[in-house]
């Protein structure tokens, strides 16, 4: 095969690779390589000013400013849940989409959190130094936790910021990060979901693709549009083809820094037991959309995001089963760790790391299913319930000792969350806690404590249409009162729900403590480790693995190959047209009514979506593109297919590897002839 | 994986598989499976009408009557090399395209031949009769020969038809095939090459696909538009997605019965060796065609055949390549053989089959490379050559005792041929025979006869210069008098040309009986065992390896999934006007100025391609795609990448394989709205 593979390369001309690699910290950017690669040396200032541009939302989302009237621009499947939220049956603005021409005509959201990087500092000399000599790894991991909680409650009430000690490096890092945030959260602009999301799952990682996975959202502050000096301006004409792109977002997760047995439990443990658990949940919603219109409707938000992340999770799992991906990441091992073989220092500090996480992860097979299935989060209500549960016991205990999600530091937004006013719908609630009950029965039988906790002898239809049907955890009064009443108030409720909660809480507890102790405390020790046997090797020159903090990423929008021919580094509006015309408008390859209705009125040639080589990954969904002078030239949403396996590796750009962006002019374009959205065009366009 | 796998198709709706597989012979068409499958059956008369209004195009393509007035439709890459011949540099059709407004302007073609199969009769006891008992595998090879050619020569002589003895089932059946043959056929309309090849080597055979592959010719009687009154009407409409079509043309060649032993010779010695071959001449006219404009020109129709065989051959070969392609071949030939070593019967007269072949594959490595390359063929004027040498001793030995290309049977066209006024371009013929003889010279090294011969010691350079700079064959009337002079003209014509021919002739000569010997011979009679054996297991529910015979295809119009999404079974013109505006016009991804200046002239929603099941290869390329009603709803050019393997075995619907065609309401509006050939969408329409 050799010879032919020469030849055909001889006979298509090969584009020529280079690796953008890297999700980089703020304090280690990758200036090196911009300066060597692109000739790119960003001016003073250049950094602070993307970072103070750039948002996360919670929930797991990235967007940025781009007025300096607090004007939010993020995706559409990042706003969703906020849309859903604020939509009726009398009013659905996920399938109508929803634009504000005035201030006064923006909705308020139920729970949205838009936050800001303010400021960062290593603080990794003071978690390290917490940790007593000698200590087992169960008491490092007490005693480092221990400490970040004390940095953050003194950072939270020295500067009155949300303040949070994020892990870097599996450890070799700790640094405390500051951020400002809004609350007060309206929605502006969101399109019909079918331009948003058209082509539905199908076309979800794929390219080409013609979606306008939009959302513009605005904060408040004191009632009025809060000023943001740093927002991004707009670069009408969007990327050139070759150009240098900068994202700047929060990436959610990457396991790159893994070692093989962590990957190899992935491949042949965890990965297949999460399949099982998103497609039993995915399946019962699936189920229960079915029955009808409007239970579509309530079901959709959950629906679309289980799809997605199965589909995101088979390509992955399709990396890990790859000899050539695994084969890699078995030779970066070897080479480590010979090298930590090799000098003496290296090998009396950190050479057994490799193998106490190995015989960790050795035990986990055994308890995973349990861990996987005993819960109740997959209801709302059953987590409204158990998080109340939880809260009141660990809020009596000191900050440092508690569950981290109820660190002082926290515990605004956990509030937050818990009274959101969003709509809970009992009817899927029920059919959602009837179906996971019946699947956690039948994975792990009768006889385990959580299932004999949560049934108490009772089916699971039985025990959902009891403790939903008769819960007042719907109303949020009923969850002040619960939360305020502390411990007390909650043994004593007869709440059905909090009744279900209580009986499993315990079981829930012990599998978590067995978790933090034979598996958590010794990947993070081993994982310091490692981590500073790598800076011993290698120096700084790498980035973190991606934990939901703010990162950088780069590379150049371009074509690639794909089965012989060319992928464009770009589509445009004929082809949005050309699909829907091909599939005869059969969803999920419809358009909305306006866009049949006002084709004429635009230039179909106007770019759509665009690829680049950027490293990312979920999470960095809604994260502004942006070009050398800071611009907006597109809006990150997507990975193709070939990229998905980069959870685990870096998959090199010449495989096809592609970030995928909605075009800046594509916005413009419709929020003008589609849309009438001019005062929005103004705004973005006329600062 | 597998866990996920199923996971993900219960996201995604599966397409249901449904096999369509077989190139069929007209008397033995696909009915049962047509009534079981789709519940058609054909009205009498169907199957001959729809054999009478296909035709075949010298050089190897398919085409169809479209109209009563002698109107062939084929594709443009299947006419192209009479277009090419058609131009000149002031006049480049290729690049401009042609229309011909009325019969007037209609452009004589140089040396196009359109045949129809008119009658077909089984002569297999005549030819297997032939061979005397007992004979050794030459002798046989020879007398069946023999044999075919007095069929041959009795049957044109008492019918006046072009006949030719095909041989089916790898000689299990032989067939008389009875053709009416045209010989004035004139250009009535081409496109833009930019248009109909519209994506150029990076898009041939992928889809989805933007091409209008088409060229009209007419076929001219008497110096009139000949009556053809089996010919094909128009659907407007087009196939609906999910409908039954049916393909009749001319496929070229399959190699699925062969034994395993064949296989891996093509996969180890035959296809590298072919690939060598093919992009040593491809090289040499990019080579060529980089020097200029006009050198492009002239290199063009070369070159584009060799990157579409060079990427056909890439695609064939992965295919073997695939240990679960090559791993179905090796449980069909156990089956087989394990039934026929089963029987005694069956055992004592086929069972040494198998064997034998692969004693005589094990012979062929060691003399590929020397058949490959001892050749003049690559050059126009060097195949003219050898064509008179070999003419002039062939045409004085019995009918049947000569090369199969020079029996009477096929005088008239080998003629039509050699003679034809095609222009030959001395440069191009130059460059393309000096890179040839050394390449040659390489591989076989300075000692081997033929380039002893060719060379005489002399440079490949040298070597070329002279033998083309001197001769005089690119005149048409110097070629009619050496064929007309005989032997004794050509064996003292010092024509510098006719002298290099006669130096390597005999050296051709040599290895051609030594191939028709040790392979040849012993390939057919093994083949013939092995066809029988098969009919004996299996009965006649198989159809023949196509041969370049008349052959029905069928199939359905549908979608399918490729990389998780699904690909629509249609493009549209939207999709043309995408993917030009996404690369920015570049070629070759340009379109026409003409498309350009009209484009708000028509509908962009008008479907342009699409694709089907039919079981197709190359030589069915211009074959009309027709509706139960024997309408044309579209035009074969090609097949996506997913099929390429079915050389060697079919490869299923399931596995996204499918033939790709242009939409017959494509080509009516480009002929209404961009070409303004109003008359000729009358033609085809209002019958």
């Amino acid at each position: 095969m050799k010879t032919l593979t020469i030849a055909l390369i001889l006979v298509i001309s090969p584009l020529s690779p280079c690796a953008d690699e890297g999700m980089w910290t703020f304090d280690n950017p990758p200036l090196k390589q911009w300066k060597e690669r692109y000739g790119f040396e960003p001016p003073p200032g250049w950094l602070d000013h993307v970072r103070l541009a750039s948002v996360r939302l919670n929930g797991g989302g990235s967007g940025s400013f781009v007025s300096p009237d607090g004007l939010v621009m993020t995706n559409q499947h990042v706003g969703r849940s906020q849309v859903q939220k604020l939509s009726t049956p009398q009013r659905d603005l996920i399938k109508h989409g929803f634009y504000a021409a005035s201030r006064e005509d923006e909705l308020p959201c139920p729970d949205l959190e838009v936050n800001v990087l303010v400021s960062y500092e290593d603080v990794s000399q003071r978690v390290h130094g917490a940790v007593q000599p000698g200590a087992s790894d169960k008491d490092a991991n007490a005693q480092r936790k221990a400490e970040m909680a004390a940095i953050e409650k003194e950072s939270a009430e020295k500067t009155g910021l949300r303040s949070e000690v994020v892990t870097l490096y599996s450890g070799g890092e700790y640094w405390l990060y500051r951020f400002k945030k809004y609350t007060d959260v309206r929605l502006v602009f969101v399109p019909e979901e079918q331009i948003a999301y058209f082509g539905g799952d199908y076309d979800n990682f794929t390219y080409p693709r013609y979606c306008l996975d939009i959302t513009f959202f605005r904060v408040y502050e004191g009632g009025r549009a809060a000023r943001t000096d740093h927002y991004f301006k707009w670069s009408q004409n969007g990327p050139s083809e070759g150009e240098l792109v900068v994202i700047s977002g929060y990436p959610g997760s990457t396991n790159r820094l893994m070692t093989l047995a962590q990957l190899k439990y992935h491949r042949d443990v965890g990965n297949p037991l999460q399949m099982q658990v998103w497609t039993s949940r995915h399946d019962a919603l699936v189920r229960f959309a079915a029955l009808g219109t409007e239970q579509a409707r309530r079901a959709s938000a959950a629906r679309l995001s289980l799809s997605n992340s199965i589909k995101r999770l088979v390509g992955q799992q399709a990396g890990l089963m790859n000899p050539r991906i695994l084969g890699k990441k078995e030779e970066e091992e070897k080479a480590l760790r010979s090298e930590v073989e090799r000098r003496p220092e290296l090998k009396r500090d950190f050479g057994s790391a490799w193998d106490q996480i190995a015989a960790a992860y050795a035990t986990l097979p055994d308890k995973a299913p349990r861990i996987a299935f005993s819960d109740l989060a997959p209801s709302r209500l059953g987590s409204i319930a158990l998080n109340l549960v939880r809260y009141v016991e660990e809020i009596r205990k000191p900050n440092e000792r508690r569950y981290e999600e109820f660190r002082d530091s926290k515990l605004d937004s956990f509030k937050f969350g818990l009274l959101s006013p969003a709509p809970i719908y009992k009817d899927l609630e029920e059919a959602v806690l009837t179906a996971w009950l019946e699947q956690g029965s039948k994975i792990l039988g009768l006889q385990d404590p959580f299932v004999r906790a949560a049934l108490e002898g009772k089916s699971p239809a039985e025990t959902a249409k009891w403790a939903v049907g008769g819960t007042k955890l719907t109303d949020v009064a009923a969850r002040k009162a619960l939360l305020e009443g502390g411990a007390e108030a909650v043994a004593r409720s007869d709440d059905p729900m909090i009744v279900l909660a209580r009986r499993v809480d315990p079981i829930m507890r012990e599998l978590r403590a067995w978790r933090e102790e034979n598996i958590q405390s010794i990947e993070i020790g081993a994982g310091e480790k490692l981590a500073k046997a790598r800076f011993a090797v290698y120096g700084k020159t790498i980035y973190s693995d991606a934990t939901s903090s703010l990162r950088l990423g780069y590379g150049t929008v371009s074509s690639y190959e794909e089965g012989t021919t060319l992928v464009p580094f770009r589509t445009t509006f004929y082809g949005l047209y050309d699909r829907a015309a091909s599939f005869g408008e059969k969803a999920p390859f419809n358009l909305p009514q306006r866009y049949k209705d006002k084709q004429a009125d635009f230039d179909l040639a106007t770019p759509l979506n665009f690829v680049y080589t950027a490293d990312t990954i979920g999470g960095n969904s809604g994260s502004p593109v942006i070009n050398r002078a800071a611009e907006i030239v597109g809006i990150n949403f997507d990975s193709n297919l070939q990229k998905l396996p980069n959870r685990y590796l870096y998959i090199e750009e010449s495989e096809g590897s592609r970030a995928i962006a909605i075009h800046s002019a594509a916005i413009i374009e419709v929020l003008k002839k589609i849309y009438g959205a001019a005062k929005l065009v103004s705004e973005l366009t006329e600062q």
